[in-house]
């Protein structure tokens, strides 16, 4: 669930603590010798202030996968004594940094110190998208500048800063949050979609005015858009050189540093050699020099490295160049990419320092060189760079992204045995909220921890892949719903409660809803449930040709709510990546238009829905993996694809309406519980055993 | 079926003399001073020279729904003599006409002299399309330059000229009739998409060549491609003022001269000056002065008019600015304008040659209009005029295509009378089917020529809506088959027909495909019917949410078809005028990706089918009206389509494996026979409806 693709949740604001675990109580004062001695006993640093810059960086960075950061970030590894030193002043310099988020309205202040800064360069605006440079789906509290300057901190918006008004621009799902969140004289709320920013730019400003926008955070036609608008204006959009926020933001955190860790080949299946000698192939036949990879999921695939600088992906925040003879250069923070790293990466991936990107593009564009680079994903600044030192610039879609989706056979194995190990969780999680529920006093809170502690143990096991969605009663008709301490609410008798949930595993990464029912369901939940099962079965059933795209897909997960005049406003499914991004493209099954076709190996999800405002909400999702027919029916004349289900997680008996189903779909149900029980069986104690086979039992 | 949209069929060389009926033997030797007499008598023209004239473009025009031509393009009417004196007459003239069109390869002395041509331009090369300056589906003779210059008679193709070589691009459909119809020693014959002509252009010409193109026959995207590939020889693309073919070919035909007849508003039910009225309002909310139609259906429906120029479609060849105070300026040939269509037209539409259509075009810009037109329909010449005279350009879609695709209530119960004498046409012609052809001795041809007589004499009836398609066996499986006397074939026993076909009526235009078994069917032939059926009636059950597009309808359709690894290679659907286009536009139901969402009023056609190559074909189509849902199930959310099918005859029930289908299949099909023998029988005689009664029989 969820995703970009979906406008169901994004980037939140991460909490650069959260994750951070203090290994010893005794916090320390330590001097300025005792950090040099630090550093020295380390061998993580050459100083103490080099060593403290080392921690602003851990400090940024959420570290639920990696344990003890020191043992991968320090070479070699220190001993115990010195770890827990390490830790202590860790803890201490922590305690040190506030960088200033607040719970509500940011201080005025701020935007008048910005304004300041504007002033001081000669600009009459300033624009702030959501995003960082890297465009993905979790920003790192670094780049969180519109929630520092405005106290927003939903997934997506826009602020437009002038010298005398300013305004925030956010979808539907935050015109409320916004009014609670943001100071309103300050910056005056507007609906993304139908006040858009560029209607505001060109009423707000006068001609001849100067419209800064940083051009590391928008991509080119982002930035087209603005321009288009500012010309309306009779105003101008220049480039910054540097963010006028970071010259305002006194405690801004640092860029995140965790440890850049290879992907075990027994996981990624195929060695980056091999992955950048196949794309370097066709690089070359298109005539280009090299290929600019900015979208993060790409480069861990391609280097098979995984990091964990933000949370739930395990991403390594960097840039690269594949080149057209297969060699690629690596631009990254050094201090992330420890020795075993290096030498897994060969000879032929160069690691250079990340502020060289910027001059290594210049250079590829002064030696003449053919370039390509994704318009959808990479920073305008790219292109502005490499157009201005000359380089041939060719627009082409990031292309690791359909290899990266189109799974091989080692990932598949992996992934089907991640998902094994997280039904088993799954499972051991429903027969708890089903055994303590009803009796009252199991919060959405509760029931996210009781969760997490389920997966916590499995093999393989990083991390969530996304914030547990756990939504009871009215909450769970919110679709992009997170329970916090004020939204929190004990589950109760006759509700519903909708699981969304996912873990990262080495061998793959999982996404899973159900809804179950907290005692007996109303007649109309159940119709609903079984209307929204019916998609889900129909999805997980169709065969269709090769060339089908997930557009052509997705009417057959809405039909049966159609033809009740009932719908969901979300897609029905995306892509996921193995052991990285749970979502990912290029494929998807949406209304929307995609030209994608499916192709056997990619991985997406099947979760239609139902929501009822203020009642009740329905998601029933697992993932598929397009699959070739093994045995087509006789007289087929085209290569036929299916749906391999490899979430593994009985449905709520109690919900399903049999009624309603036809004999295939029953039939559907009951192999598929079938499956449930004897794949999912043997990670079970006997106990959960036996309620698995209750809640398996044939229709 | 059919169409642009389909890929299955398009413009075909009109035979300018095949609807021509010759009302007297004797012909006559004219001297000039007969012609002046006639001329005279007759009151349609000044002189002999001028009746020629206008007897060339009556000679150009299929005059099939018109009957006596003379009738309604002289004034006053002339009396029966002088009638038969301009019929004579005109028999004769055209025995003097031959404008070269030729079974087989056109003599290469066409090309060489188109050479001549070109070099006295100081033109390298030349580019002849397919289309005229309309861009419809039908082309008349005068602007069947390929044809005449290649003897290639496709619907679809491009021919580029170079003084040395020249090639023609056709698509998938024509690589085997191209190399029977063209001299490809003059010609190279290429694949239109594998090989395509920009990068012939860009191998074949010289640095600093002058390629000319017709900027009236070319869009503004088609141009610039083409100016990109002359680029990349290092040649340049130029306009030509006239086309060079018109130059050399000495008969060229003239336009088509056919009555313009107004639409009677029991028919259209709503005036022109109330469409005006309401496209003039949105005119000028928008911003602009004036909107350019080009395309010829959008002029009809805007003005009322109906006309003769080319087969099957009752259109008018002209032009028309709408102004944004509701008036209009039709540019028109004024001989196909008689007074009463004039007087019918009212004051606020003022007629103007079609010579002068550029002039106006020019005087807008001087006049710094605000002036809007399709780049999907218009010619580039239109874009180019406006803009060098200094108009202010708007690009958006043809205002008339939406409203003309949402038909009104009139219009709605004007179709639904006139498939209802349809099908009574279509129900005669089958029972004749069923008795004639298991005996032997009936061909295609003669099936076609049964059903013709069987419409003809239907209330309203004026043509056919397009040449009927009968394809038995083989010829079936062929989807843009068009039997003629080389590829005409008996029906015989266990053979499959497919019978695709239509009518205009003054109320509605029909579209209608039925496929049936001569004598009995193989178990095969029954199983792939009962697929592409399955198909069809979930379309014709489907019930949706608005908003819905056809390319969400479309994957109902085949769904069938691909759980057994089949499909068909065409859309599902095409939207269809009334009493206009057969094919029309904006909405339709296909693979590829639709925006247009499906609004109540609008006709489809829902036609899957399915093709085995060397054996049968087979397509079930009837057209739908999307209405909305008139009892909503409780409990819906969402405004609630359906499909109401108008066309009403009989499947074969010999082809209809019961076992295969769904109680809700089985009594959708039930009901909708009971609805065919319902509302048919009235319209039969006692035998027909006996036999109509047990072709509709419960299943």
């Amino acid at each position: 669930m969820g995703g970009r693709h979906f406008f169901l949740r994004g980037p939140g604001r991460e909490d650069p603590a959260r994750h951070f675990i203090v290994r010893d109580d005794r916090v320390m004062n330590l001097s300025d010798k005792d950090w040099d001695e630090l550093a020295q006993d380390s061998g993580a640093a050459e100083s103490g202030a080099e060593l403290r810059a080392l921690m602003d960086g851990v400090i940024a960075a959420p570290n639920a996968r990696t344990g003890d950061v020191w043992t991968q970030l320090c070479d070699p590894v220190p001993d115990a004594a010195v770890l827990g030193r390490l830790n202590n002043a860790l803890a201490q310099h922590r305690a040190a940094v506030d960088p200033g988020f607040t719970q509500g309205p940011a201080p005025v202040s701020r935007l008048a110190a910005l304004r300041e800064e504007l002033k001081r360069r000669g600009l009459a605006g300033f624009i702030i998208p959501r995003n960082d440079e890297y465009m993905g789906e979790y920003v790192p509290a670094r780049a969180d500048r519109l929630p520092w300057l405005t106290g927003f901190d939903g997934s997506a918006g826009t602020v437009v800063v002038g010298l005398e008004k300013a305004a925030i621009f956010v979808d539907g799902r935050y015109t409320i949050q916004v009014r609670d969140q943001v100071d309103t004289e300050a910056f005056e709320p507007r609906h993304l979609i139908e006040e858009p920013a560029a209607g505001w730019i060109a009423e707000t400003f006068e001609a001849g005015a100067k419209i800064g926008f940083d051009p590391w955070l928008h991509t080119q036609a982002g930035a087209a858009r603005l321009k288009q608008a500012a010309k309306r204006a009779g105003a101008e959009l220049v480039r910054v050189e540097g963010n006028p926020i970071d010259a305002v933001w006194s405690q801004q955190p640092a860029a995140p540093i965790s440890p850049a860790v290879p992907h075990d080949l027994a996981f990624a299946g195929e060695s980056s050699a091999d992955k950048r000698r196949k794309l370097a192939d066709s690089l070359a036949e298109d005539g280009a020099d090299a290929v600019v990879l900015t979208a993060t999921d790409s480069i861990a695939w391609l280097l098979n490295i995984r990091g964990s600088d933000v949370p739930n992906c395990p991403l390594s925040l960097s840039f690269a160049i594949l080149n057209a003879d297969g060699s690629a250069d690596w631009f990254v923070d050094g201090r992330k990419v420890t020795t075993s790293t290096r030498n897994s990466l060969g000879n032929a991936v160069a690691v250079h320092p990340i502020e060289s990107f910027s001059d290594a593009l210049t250079k590829l564009g002064a030696a003449g060189k053919t370039v390509s680079a994704d318009p959808a994903s990479a920073p305008c600044h790219v292109f502005d760079t490499l157009k201005a030192s000359g380089a041939t610039m060719r627009q082409a879609e990031d292309p690791c992204a359909l290899p990266k989706a189109i799974k091989n056979s080692v990932e598949l194995a992996g992934t089907r045995s991640a998902h094994r190990r997280d039904a088993a969780a799954l499972i051991r999680f429903f027969k708890w909220i089903e055994e303590t529920a009803p009796g009252g006093g199991v919060t959405e809170l509760q029931a996210i921890a009781k969760l997490r502690t389920l997966r916590g143990p499995g093999e393989h096991y990083r991390d969530d892949s996304f914030d547990t969605i756990a939504g009871s009663g009215p909450n769970g008709a919110i679709v992009h719903y997170r329970a916090s301490e004020t939204t929190d609410r004990e589950l109760q008798q006759g509700e519903l409660l909708l699981v969304d949930s996912g873990g990262q595993y080495l061998d793959g990464t999982t996404d899973v809803t159900r809804t179950v029912a907290i005692g007996e369901p109303s007649a109309e939940m159940r119709e609903r449930y079984t209307l929204v099962l019916k998609g889900h079965v129909a999805v997980a059933r169709a065969r269709f040709p090769k060339g089908v795209t997930g557009s052509q897909i997705d009417p057959m997960a809405r039909a049966p709510l159609w033809a009740r005049g009932l719908d969901f406003d979300h897609g029905t499914g995306h892509g996921v990546g193995s052991y990285l991004n749970v979502h990912e493209g290029p494929q998807r099954i949406a209304k929307s238009h995609s030209a994608v076709a499916l192709e056997p190996g990619m991985i997406l999800s099947n979760e239609p829905g139902y929501y009822k405002t203020g009642a009740y909400g329905i998601r029933i999702e697992n993932l598929v993996v397009v699959s070739e027919v093994q045995t087509p029916p006789a007289g087929a004349e085209r290569e036929l694809l299916e749906f391999e289900t490899i979430t593994l997680a009985p449905y709520d008996r109690n919900l399903i309406g049999t009624a309603m189903l036809d004999a295939d779909e029953m039939s559907w149900i009951n192999a598929y519980h079938a499956r449930v029980l004897a794949e999912i069986s043997p990670f079970l104690d006997p106990e959960t055993r036996d309620w698995l086979v209750k809640k398996t039992a044939t229709l």
